[in-house]
């Protein structure tokens, strides 16, 4: 495995990667580090989808609030180039922020609309510094599939909606949200959790567990939903409500609260924000009431870049 | 020539050029159509650089204000082909509003600072909606190099700032600005012009020409030269200044008003902004008052892309 932690460095291994392969294709697996097997999984379907697989490891400083844990963001390179090269990965990108803003950077890609609710309202800013560094990264490497967690959801809402803006070259592949054996989301911050916070951190996995079956039920709307998930994540004591919020996706629009969800045959999303002493977790399910499985995504939906030979 | 209008068609016709010429540089010539000499010295230019050059020809409706000629912006396509085909260029991209923007576009590429001065103050939005519409084209088309004319010096900044902040993989190559005989700056909007304002827009030239005499003077400052350009423009009886400016190029930031502008090694920019009647045309000069010809760029100066073979 290649590890660049300059720019010119990774044009020059990537260079030699198109001249050796002009029609192999290139994955990209963006991340903050701090590995774990949610990241292990998507550079595992990069790599049975692509030629070469890139993870870039960076945390990003434009996308943290002046109050958010930038600093304290958990680190540790030597232990994500082993799991990355255990997963097959070709080169792993790890810059200095000196090196991804050399000057102040002036550009900002700004997406609106899809970063309005959720994460995009509690975290003013996050969307803006997301967007501009994956514009970077898109840039330097020029993937041809980028690989992105849907515990996330919002973010890869966000990013589809840029990349559709913007005509990147690029096809977004979401891939579903791994989790621990009892059903906890793999997440860089679950190290933040005390013992009792991390038992008690189930209640948002189980909430969207039961969420599943009470959606089903005839008289079920959006606002008795929510308001049930709510007194759900508050059996946990330690549990302080960020937001629980019941959305269209992948525009994050909100729904009409009082409709009845059993018949909607569009995909909504069930998504939480909860915080356990100054540990943050999201999490989020999505459902197609009189649909198919939601997380199943039809592989026809990923449009083919004639600008790339598949 | 081939001639698209849509997306699918400009994308199949590009991935057939690099299919044969893989390392065959792309160059583009982004414009807003109804070309005129000026475009053609860029067409020209990309032609004696790159085996393939692509014209865009799209009015972007972005980058114009809600009391802007938008509407009555000129428009000529079939003589636009005509010109192109002339210059040698081998695709041009001439698409619909509707196929830029198919949807309400949500993303927004913004770049501050560089963005404030000149038109990015008399025409707020502006540079939003030329970064934005920019980037398609980039993401679209993916030249290896841009061609952009030196009277919009602004744009050839603006772009410049958000091509090394997103690290765009192009190379941004400004040119100079053509002209008239009697030396008014090429413009699609000098066709709106009365002959009698025809004849008084020269004053912006030559305000530029004498300029470069005055600023070599011993005690001469920013604000002393301000002050006589602002006065030489306004002996035209038709002319109404929109901005008379002198600043540090490409920063586009205020020099000291009062410091002697004689010895100076960095670059300025004397850039006018006049109007004749509701037509507002542009010009301006590059002086490096103690060093060289400032219009002559340095070929070391453009960044080689290792990503490209050169």
């Amino acid at each position: 495995m290649i590890v660049c932690t300059t720019i010119s460095e990774l044009k020059a291994a990537l260079a030699r990667q198109r001249s050796k392969s002009p029609n192999g294709f290139i994955g990209l697996v963006p991340t903050m580090g701090y590995l774990h097997e949610g990241h292990a999984s998507l550079m595992r379907r990069a790599g049975s989808e692509c030629e070469f697989t890139v993870v870039s490891v960076f945390v990003n400083p434009l996308q943290f609030g002046p109050n958010e844990d930038f600093d304290k963001y958990p680190r540790d390179l030597e232990r994500d180039a082993a799991l990355a090269e255990k997963n097959g990965v070709a080169l792993l990108f790890a810059p200095s922020v000196k090196e991804m803003y050399p000057t102040k950077p002036l550009t900002r890609v700004l997406i609106s609309e899809v970063t309005e609710s959720l994460c995009g309202a509690s975290r003013p800013g996050h969307f803006d510094g997301v967007g501009t560094v994956v514009s970077k990264l898109f840039n330097l490497i020029q993937p041809n599939r980028a690989y992105f967690g849907m515990k996330d959801a919002q973010q890869v809402a966000v990013i589809q909606q840029m990349v559709d803006d913007l005509n990147m070259p690029v096809d977004i592949i979401p891939c579903e949200t791994v989790r621990e054996p009892d059903g906890l989301a793999m997440s860089s911050r679950n190290v933040y959790l005390t013992p009792e916070q991390r038992r008690q951190a189930l209640v948002l996995s189980e909430t969207l567990q039961q969420a599943g079956e009470l959606i089903q039920s005839p008289e079920m709307t959006a606002s008795k939903l929510t308001a049930l998930a709510s007194a759900n994540v508050l059996t946990a004591p330690l549990a302080v409500i960020d937001y629980v919020e019941l959305l269209h996706y992948p525009s994050l629009q909100p729904l009409d609260p009082v409709l009845k969800l059993a018949d909607r045959s569009d995909k909504l999303i069930l998504a939480l924000a909860v915080k356990f002493g100054s540990t943050r977790l999201i999490d989020n399910r999505l459902f197609q009431p009189a649909g198919g499985d939601p997380n199943v995504q039809n592989h026809d939906e990923i449009q083919a870049s004639p600008s790339y030979s598949h």
